[in-house]
């Protein structure tokens, strides 16, 4: 419980005009993409990490959880206030700060929105790859925080690939710089890549000094049906057997390609069973041979139809699409659990197979879409959780469906992160000596554990 | 100091052919590339992980250093044993166990020899980047302890892109597993990452599962020499500003030019004053393309003379001569100081300009070379050891030098870590708070500081 006297030195701290504390007004600040629902005691918006560093310092004397939050849009419940406490919304932090072109580098603070920046460096044509399909709201600091990926992550990699160096706030209040801003540095330990992906329970990113790389010439996208997830799946492990590297291998199945087709604007041919959107980039060259390449394969694999987006805008509505299956899929039932699984590519036929079994052994539609390429399928359980019974059929889906990918040898989340919705299954991955080193690493960055509680770790560390 | 019964036991643990214990036997393991010396008390050369679980128990009861060794090719000291005790020779972790063409992901273990790995993976027409000038001779798990860099890191980055995950033995004797077997994974804390570049302080990694690519399909390397070091800086902004993303871009300076120009048995121009050694790489059409652009800039920016490598034994006998290098230099006299700074791009003419002041000022002979396309820089600061005041000078123009990079917002290492013959500077880059940090998380792995000591700390952590 944050008391009345520490809510009036929060005030004096951040201006009366930055802290919000009206239960109304903190309602939005207790959900995000999961629909979860926690409540904050208090809402913060602060303006500088030195306002951060004061409040970490009196959350530790106090003892109140501090939760830092982005755009809100992340899909296992890191930003939210599970135990009450203050939520630290870094809305405030949206400069960019310096495109320096000379050495195709970028400091930006955490707030700035990850299409704002992308729109940014192209303008000066220049390009930040991770993509998330979540891009025109999520924050460049909540990127990182998950270590977001995306659509071209099989060609580009992950948001953990273009960060260099960063500033952050410790939950003990000290403000650190970590990282480089040049090409390289090996420095002591890698405090970057360590506060990346750890979901906001290290410390408070402020500002990023991100690495960029020139704007490919060229893009050609293009879309192939298939008449089932299989042949989809052996198509892929051809494009990457053939050494093309295809900007984005995004791939839907039956029941996603019916949830978008109205939004996509296209004919579905009969008989299609799964979708194939590639995209090839480079010099316009190249891109023009690999489009055909893959054009050869889609075709010699039995594609129903091959299309390739002549203009910009097709291909802009595709992606757009593409981006908005997440949400489409609720045409179908009201709620989902939504999961981010990875297996080796070679064993994704086996999995969609699987998946297959479990949704008609659980008589629930099971969405599955996503990163073809990198073997990162997003894979939505729906159901109505007004019927009786449908709820625990599909957490006890949720729970076999693991087990499968654990004995894929895959991992339980690509890019969405752990969070709470994924605490309770954690142990299924990794073993009790890497739970306590990561434990005792919470703790040498955060004594009091004030900082995000409750997330990541299935018990209390 | 390691009593004869603890040596007994060990002995029992590894088998007594697998250990070394006479003196003139340990003299190897107390020396590497720094040709610093100290001495070990023994040597184990273990065969399993198991094994090394057996002995870090050991070292914690009875509280002996125990210090991994790779091929003993480090620059920074990171393998010495500073206070003596067992040093951890991993020669017999030599096995590629898998190179999985479906997935693009290989598992090594820690001593395979780095070309080793990378034939291996080139005659299935995959391709493994990294390749530090030492590749003959160093090993994958050495690259992974200092996240080594190399030549083509301007376009494909350093070891650390490469690994997905680790098995090692912490220091309490858990043996666990980091990371994934697949394209991605943000499940916990960022292990993985977190021990490459901790140079051997952390854990002992016997295992790595690696990230393949597909093998580009053409390469070419040209050189071009120029009348100064700053026109050829200038040349390498030119040349990244123009969005070409070459493989490699290195640099010699005038000192280097002398030392290598028989090795590489062709004729330096009349007032070459420095060197560019270039490559792309890619589709046959884009490296031909970007070859001819290269070229052009070079010529617009007045080079004496630019050379193409017309056949594959020519372009290998110039990326020898490159590597040799750091042997070369000895030619001036027989002792070195060797850094690997980094500063940004756009600062290198700067730093160029600023090193040869200070070898003027010195009046020894520095030699500069390395990998301008990331701005890291090879300084080697020449003496004799055996005049007077040679050394002191030496050491007195490595500190203004790491003056001068920090002030340039560089960073003291690109690749080859701290180690000792950097600890004592590091206060120069990092902040008390970071250092502190970093002190928790070392014991957070190794409560009782029995891995590696010494080294990348200043002081007693």
């Amino acid at each position: 419980m944050i008391s009345g006297q520490t809510l009036q030195t929060l005030s004096s701290i951040l201006g009366p005009e930055h802290l919000l504390t009206r239960q109304e007004d903190l309602i939005p600040f207790g959900t995000d993409a999961t629909k979860l629902r926690f409540m904050p005691e208090a809402v913060a918006f602060p303006g500088t990490p030195e306002e951060i560093s004061r409040i970490l310092q009196l959350a530790n004397q106090e003892l109140f959880p501090v939760i830092p939050r982005g755009a809100g849009s992340g899909k296992s419940g890191g930003a939210l206030p599970v135990e009450g406490g203050l939520v630290l919304a870094m809305d405030r932090f949206n400069r960019i700060l310096e495109i320096d072109r000379r050495n195709l580098v970028a400091r930006v603070e955490c707030g700035v929105i990850t299409a704002r920046f992308q729109e940014a460096v192209e303008k000066v044509d220049l390009f930040y790859p991770p993509d998330p399909a979540s891009i025109h709201i999520s924050t460049l600091g909540g990127n990182v925080a998950e270590c977001a990926g995306g659509l071209r992550a099989v060609k580009y990699g992950v948001t953990r690939d273009y960060v260099l160096g960063l500033t952050a706030v410790l939950p003990t209040g000290e403000i650190i710089k970590t990282g480089v801003e040049t090409a390289k540095g090996v420095v002591g330990y890698d405090l970057t890549r360590l506060l990346i992906g750890s979901e906001g329970t290290l410390a408070v990113v402020t500002e990023m000094v991100l690495r960029l790389i020139p704007k490919p010439a060229s893009r050609r996208t293009m879309m192939a049906f298939f008449d089932s997830a299989s042949a989809t799946v052996e198509t892929v492990s051809e494009i990457i057997r053939s050494k093309i590297v295809p900007t984005a291998l995004e791939f839907l199945d039956r029941t996603c390609i019916g949830c978008v087709k109205e939004d996509m604007g296209l004919a579905v041919p009969e008989g299609s069973g799964a979708l194939l959107l590639i995209e090839v980039d480079g010099d316009e060259g190249l891109a023009r041979k690999e489009a055909k390449r893959v054009k050869d394969i889609c075709t010699r694999r039995g594609a129903l139809e091959f299309r390739s987006a002549s203009r910009l805008r097709d291909s802009e509505r595709l992606w757009e699409a593409r981006r908005n299956v997440s949400q489409s899929v609720y045409k179908l039932r009201p709620d989902k659990i939504s999961e981010d699984i990875v297996v080796p590519r070679s064993r994704m036929a086996e999995f969609i197979g699987f998946l297959e079994e479990l949704a008609s052994r659980c008589d629930l539609p099971m969405a599955a879409y996503g990163h073809a390429g990198d073997g990162n399928i997003h894979v939505n359980i729906l159901f109505d959780e007004k019927i009786p019974g449908q709820m625990e059929t599909a957490r006890a889906a949720v729970k076999e469906l693991f087990a499968k990918v654990i004995a894929l040898r895959g991992t339980l989340s690509g890019e969405h992160g752990v969070g709470i919705t994924k605490a309770p299954f954690i142990e299924m991955e990794l073993s009790r000596p890497v739970l306590e080193l990561m434990g005792r690493l919470k703790k040498a960055f955060d004594p009091r554990g004030i900082l995000n509680p409750g997330k990541i770790f299935p018990y209390k560390i």
